[in-house]
């Protein structure tokens, strides 16, 4: 007989009942033909006997494994492996450390590599730059916390709890369509508004609605790399057009328009991404002009329009497009905290229809708890007060980090001060290279990244972009130190 | 003179100030063209008195117009409109109404007409049939929504509150690792989990890493269709293999990989979706089997392992998976409630970091605070408690339901009881139709909306799923009534 007594261990003070730890060792040896099918497991007295556990729970175990279909029960006859069960032929590998069989791969999948980002693990002394991005330091968590937790308790709040509306929550819809009306001069209802996750979906949403395999969209010479991502995952071409000091140049985009159909153009009007130029007003309504007359799409990423520190933010395109060209895209991650991924996409009405189809494939919908809590977040004004006391702050930051880099770095870094945004484009010298100033700088506990990303088509301007918005001041003298120490050691090099 | 003192309404009472106010005013008349390029601008000093402001306010209007590139100013003789503005060329459009100018779309896009959904716009006082959704009246929101509140107020939340991993927060991968461990068998660690926004992000992300055009995913010939959904967006071809009562026919798989490279097998093992029977003990194997044989990859979506009232659950395919053919996908959507969009798929390594590669131009990242709650409902042992609370109500909802179906309807409904899950699929005697019971229903406000999509290849089954789990036991009571009352309806009108 097979040696049951010795085969099982069952442990008495963990939760799971005796019953299933037993069922599920069962399992185990019928997987591993050390039950074979046919077989006949002993009576349920003789195994109690055996193991030294109530004959309740044998009866219970071989109930469980003949439901689950291993066993079968014959009238008069007792339990049997069931005779129809194939070889599980994996046994090989049943041996293998764990660590191994995580690893393992039985079916091939495809790749895009341009989706590939660095990941940098960056140790807790180091201090690392980023491209602009907000100080969540500052972020009214407590505040934002407990709306959540007050709409959360309201006695009507199941009924938001199950599936709802792809497009988002419709308080929401109709709050965030006055909101940006009002403070964005644009002419929308909550049927022109998909609430999406981050201004990301609404780009990857875009690019899927408007670019097949060839079809054409324009984009700057520089460009966010994420953007760029989304429309090669389409098999989109990229034509990219050139950036001044004022934006996408757009009569280069004329004379594309001229010689193919264009189905797209897509633009950081506010503050370009990376090189933080601002589009200007002849531009905007050329490229306004232009989306009319050749019947294309404008897509507007409006990632950082409450920052501006000189003025009033400038109107985005989407506020001039009584045509229907404009898909205005934004999120309140940059704003608020990247953690809460609201963000909104605003086209026709048409379009808002098929982008919110398409968003049921990816995420069903969205956390209306979490859109009702911005619903009144914005609302109440807390949104706008946010605004108000994080650009005091903010600009103060802006000012110190530039001075101190034309004080500390005027022979080798070229900038201009930013008139919004929360990062400053930064030449480097021509005699100097990212490459060794990133090796360097790893010295001194300061983590550049990848700074190859913002020069993916080799146009050679030995620039990087950094964020200064999230450094509180003390922060700010101590990554210029690091960075001085860096660039000490990397002209010294030079020099050698 | 331009009629300057009438053009301007400036007021007040409102918060945006009033040199802005004038400012978007201005824009608005060169915009129109009402104020053309080159018109030269009263000086302050005129215009503060025409229209009865500060000087201050004038010049602040002037410099805000400048910086925005509307105005130019010429030393010692004034300011100007921007000489080189073109003419915005949709003034036609300017005067329409509103409602139309959110309709007019200026651009085409494309659209998967396979993606569109019939909505129910459901009146308070009618009652939905759903295919089978969990009572979030019973969801432990309040805890939840405590547990949310506790950990945003810890003082080192701000480190979870930028930018982060794509792979969902590292501490509730952990815990779902062992979770998952545990309560199904698996042998997974971290590296083998995405946390994903629901199941449908994790069949989305499959499919897209899986499949491009015209490659073969095998699904049952009855199934869920979102999923369907998702693999025709991909363009890749279905091939679909009869389901009994022992689920999908592995042996017809068997013969189509025979014949053709297969991709993928996408299947709902602890209740096919939508005919809720459980997939057999010989046929796991013999898949797993013919998986690794043919080097394809099994998309196992065990969207309510939690629920099965005969037994315990069924371990799944990827708890026998040794191979690495399984990608298993699963949320809490269904077992806590729809709106907490937290899934997870769980794949060997190479995959998942590919799917979070993807991830990442969709979604960017998950949110961090709701991944840390339920990491803590989970760890705390709340979800357990959960389960064992909602497994017992809906055991009793389901009996009555069934009970009460048996005893209405023997004559024209068939259906079998189902072992777990929260719907039953339900045959209709071939004398009637569905569209006839639908359109009869909403005379007795019962909703059952989108009959058709269960049957989309046209195999004459006649059945629908219906979720019983949602209602309580007065609400069952409810919805047998009106069902009563519509099938009479439906009766009396065959024998007319």
């Amino acid at each position: 007989m097979f040696p049951y007594k010795t085969s099982f261990i069952l442990k008495r003070k963990i939760k799971s009942p005796l019953y299933l730890q037993l069922a599920n060792q069962f399992i185990a040896l019928i997987k591993d033909r050390k039950l074979v099918p046919e077989t006949k497991l002993p009576g349920s007295r003789v195994l109690s006997e055996l193991l030294q556990v109530h004959r309740k729970t044998i009866v219970a175990c071989y109930e469980e494994l003949h439901l689950q279909g291993w066993v079968e029960s014959v009238a008069k006859k007792g339990t049997f492996v069931n005779a129809n069960l194939p070889e599980l032929q994996q046994q090989e590998f049943l041996e293998k450390e764990s660590k191994n069989e995580q690893n393992l791969i039985g079916f091939s999948f495809y790749k895009d590599s341009f989706l590939e980002r660095k990941s940098f693990d960056t140790k807790d002394d180091f201090m690392s730059l980023n491209d602009g991005v907000c100080d969540v330091r500052l972020t009214p968590i407590n505040d934002i916390a407990r709306i959540y937790r007050r709409i959360s308790s309201r006695k009507t709040i199941f009924k938001e709890m199950s599936y709802g509306a792809t497009y988002g929550n419709e308080k929401l819809r109709k709050t965030l369509s006055s909101y940006l009306n009002k403070t964005r001069g644009l002419n929308t209802s909550k049927e022109n508004i998909l609430i999406t996750r981050g201004s990301q979906m609404g780009i990857h949403l875009s690019a899927k609605l408007l670019l097949q395999k060839k079809d054409l969209i324009v984009v700057g010479e520089t460009n966010y790399t994420s953007a760029d991502s989304c429309f090669m995952q389409q098999k989109a071409t990229l034509l990219r057009v050139k950036v001044d000091e004022n934006g996408l140049v757009t009569k280069d985009i004329e004379e594309l328009c001229k010689l193919q159909k264009i189905k797209a153009v897509y633009v950081t009007s506010h503050h370009h991404h990376p090189t933080t130029v601002t589009l200007s007003a002849e531009r905007r309504i050329h490229l306004l002009n232009l989306s009319k007359k050749y019947n294309f799409a404008i897509i507007e990423d409006d990632y950082d329009y409450d920052f501006n520190y000189q003025h009033s933010p400038i109107l985005p395109l989407a506020s001039h497009d009584t045509n229907g060209n404009v898909i205005y895209i934004g999120s309140v991650c940059k704003t608020v905290a990247p953690v809460f991924r609201i963000g909104y996409l605003i086209a026709p009405q048409q379009f808002v229809n098929e982008a919110a189809n398409q968003r049921r494939f990816i995420d069903r919908q969205g956390d209306a708890l979490l859109e009702l809590t911005f619903e009144e977040f914005i609302k109440n004004g807390d949104l706008d007060r946010h605004i108000k006391k994080v650009m005091k702050v903010y600009k103060v930051r802006k000012e110190l980090f530039c001075t101190l880099l034309k004080q500390h770095f005027s022979d080798v870094f070229t900038f201009e001060i930013p008139k919004g945004g929360m990062a400053v484009w930064i030449k480097l010298n021509k005699n100097y290279s990212w490459k060794t100033v990133t090796k360097i700088a790893k010295k001194y506990k300061l983590e550049i990244g990848d700074w190859q990303r913002y020069d993916q088509y080799k146009l050679n301007h030995n620039c990087i972009r950094i964020g200064f918005a999230s450094y509180n001041e003390e922060e700010i003298y101590e990554l210029i130190n690091r960075l001085s120490k860096t660039m000490n050691t990397v002209l010294n090099l030079e020099k050698l």
